[in-house]
């Protein structure tokens, strides 16, 4: 029998859950909750339904694991620990600041229902946040480093289309390659996010709109731009579909530690993503961490889970002797 | 309380696993097991004792986790097993094939005697083997990559050195970059072991040997290096004491897979290694899976475990609410 899943919310994310369920023989989309009419969404897979989120409380036992694809700001912070009382839950709550607020909320409802949610997963917090706990814990006396891009940065992108005459844009987050190559050569340079990163906008100008002051606009923009090297281009409307349409994203966490008896030798740990779409590949982690949650409640290990929390074995379709004799 | 540790085997490795433990506060070296005549083992940490290792069960209740720091040939598949029967055991078993028979052996011992012994840690099977099952978990539709190197093989230096006329020899893996190149671009190229790696090997010669005919027998030894691109370079003694008596390594796994309703979508996964000393870095992994071990001892999850089994979180000295707010 295969995993039931439900997909909460049906934008960019959702769908690369939907496409993620398909590549995986054990799991199957059951139903598509959604807060529009279920009559305006048209999902990809033709035997799941379309239901509006008020009625999610009769799915309770039609759905394994429910994977929530709302924004951390205001969406998840209510859904996770509200949803947990009915499914075992995945959620994305990516604004770091505050999970250990929202573990607490859905650990709560989880243990009084006997649920297992896993919050935060997919790859920044996720991935790298596993590769850097790996790097801490093999390499203690070490030094660590995160960068972002080449990649879409939808909060940076939102903030240039706020100005008055552009009419589109998109801002890309790109590591500068010299301080990626000092801490490859293990350098162990001091570097402020701002050191590791520059930004590009690509921006669509509003007929007749002032080219210069949208610029002005831009690189002194206090928080988003101000402190960082930022390079706009203008481009027409066709080479902005044609080049600037996608999400792709991607980044480095780096671990360079030293070892020996007197801390004489040095090592590097890198592990690296290049995506080309954001979503569908975090889509992919939340859906492999769903299998998971779903052996975790098989085994009553309820509550609230992270990335740190779960063997990697429970990621896969295959079983351990499996695992053991092909991939170890 | 400290995990008290014993290290069982004092070469390499278990000198790096020596200097390991020094760099974890909540970790204390109980004693060192060896072979020799213990006055002639001399250690680095003080308060350590060297025991011959006839003596180990008297340490049964001394001792929370041993570390094996034996070869994979002929030592690990009979130690393990046995000193399970006393110890929670790490080891870093290596023969890849092998690995699903001494699962069973050192399952069976653990599960009889209430132990969790963790096999195959260190890199490759180890940190390598993490990745390859990441990748696999999150891209189902993909294709896997693992390079080695640069590094020096013994079991290739070795076989030099035993070739009539070499007085020292060491023999390096080095990754074919254009190979890594086609792979990072996301060309899926089929690629043999011999098309990934070429062979480099540093060769002081005995007064008197014939160069051009060690170099015939090296390039053409069959397994070892004739289906190889092999580099020959002689040297002194003083250049090879100077520049290659480390034992450096390293390499890279890759995941290139697909996503979208018809896999249309790219990504890369790559995690990379660059070692100054092998059996440090491996000592440094063992390490940090002893202290998983004891943890798993302590809830009573006894049994065999891989990398596979085992959630990060327990590789950590901090807890989990650190971990949460300050890597996740």
């Amino acid at each position: 029998m295969s995993i039931r899943i439900g997909i909460i919310g049906y934008g960019n994310l959702g769908r690369g859950v939907e496409c993620a369920i398909k590549q995986n023989d054990d799991l199957e989309l059951a139903a598509v909750f959604t807060r529009r009419d279920p009559a305006s969404v048209k999902i990809l897979t033709d035997t799941a339904k379309v239901v509006n989120v008020s009625e999610i409380a009769d799915w309770k036992d039609k759905i394994d694991v429910a994977i929530i694809c709302g924004g951390s700001a205001t969406d998840l912070p209510t859904q996770t620990p509200e949803y947990s009382k009915y499914f075992n839950c995945i959620d994305s709550f990516d604004t770091h600041a505050r999970i250990p607020e929202h573990f607490e909320n859905v650990n709560k409802v989880c243990l009084e229902n006997n649920k297992v949610s896993v919050i935060s997963i997919g790859w920044d917090p996720g991935l790298f946040s596993l590769n850097r706990l790996l790097g801490n814990a093999v390499l203690p006396d070490g030094k660590d480093y995160t960068f972002w891009g080449k990649g879409v940065s939808q909060g940076h992108s939102d903030a240039v289309r706020r100005i008055k005459g552009v009419k589109n844009a998109k801002q890309y987050t790109i590591p500068v390659e010299s301080a990626l190559e000092k801490v490859r050569n293990g350098e162990n340079p001091e570097l402020t996010t701002r050191e590791k990163h520059t930004r590009e906008c690509f921006v669509v100008l509003e007929e007749g709109a002032d080219a210069k002051e949208v610029e002005r606009q831009i690189v002194t923009m206090p928080n988003y731009f101000a402190d960082y090297d930022t390079t706009v281009h203008f481009i027409d409307e066709e080479e902005f579909n044609k080049n600037h349409s996608g999400i792709p994203h991607g980044g480095f966490v780096l671990r360079s530690g030293k070892t020996g008896w007197n801390g004489e030798t040095n090592h590097m740990i890198e592990f690296s993503l290049k995506l080309e779409s954001n979503p569908e590949f975090t889509a992919s982690v939340l859906v492999a961490y769903a299998r998971a949650a779903y052996r975790l409640a098989e085994k009553k290990d309820f509550g609230c889970k992270t990335i740190f929390d779960i063997p990697l074995a429970m990621l896969s379709a295959k079983d351990g002797a499996e695992l053991r004799a092909t991939l170890l």
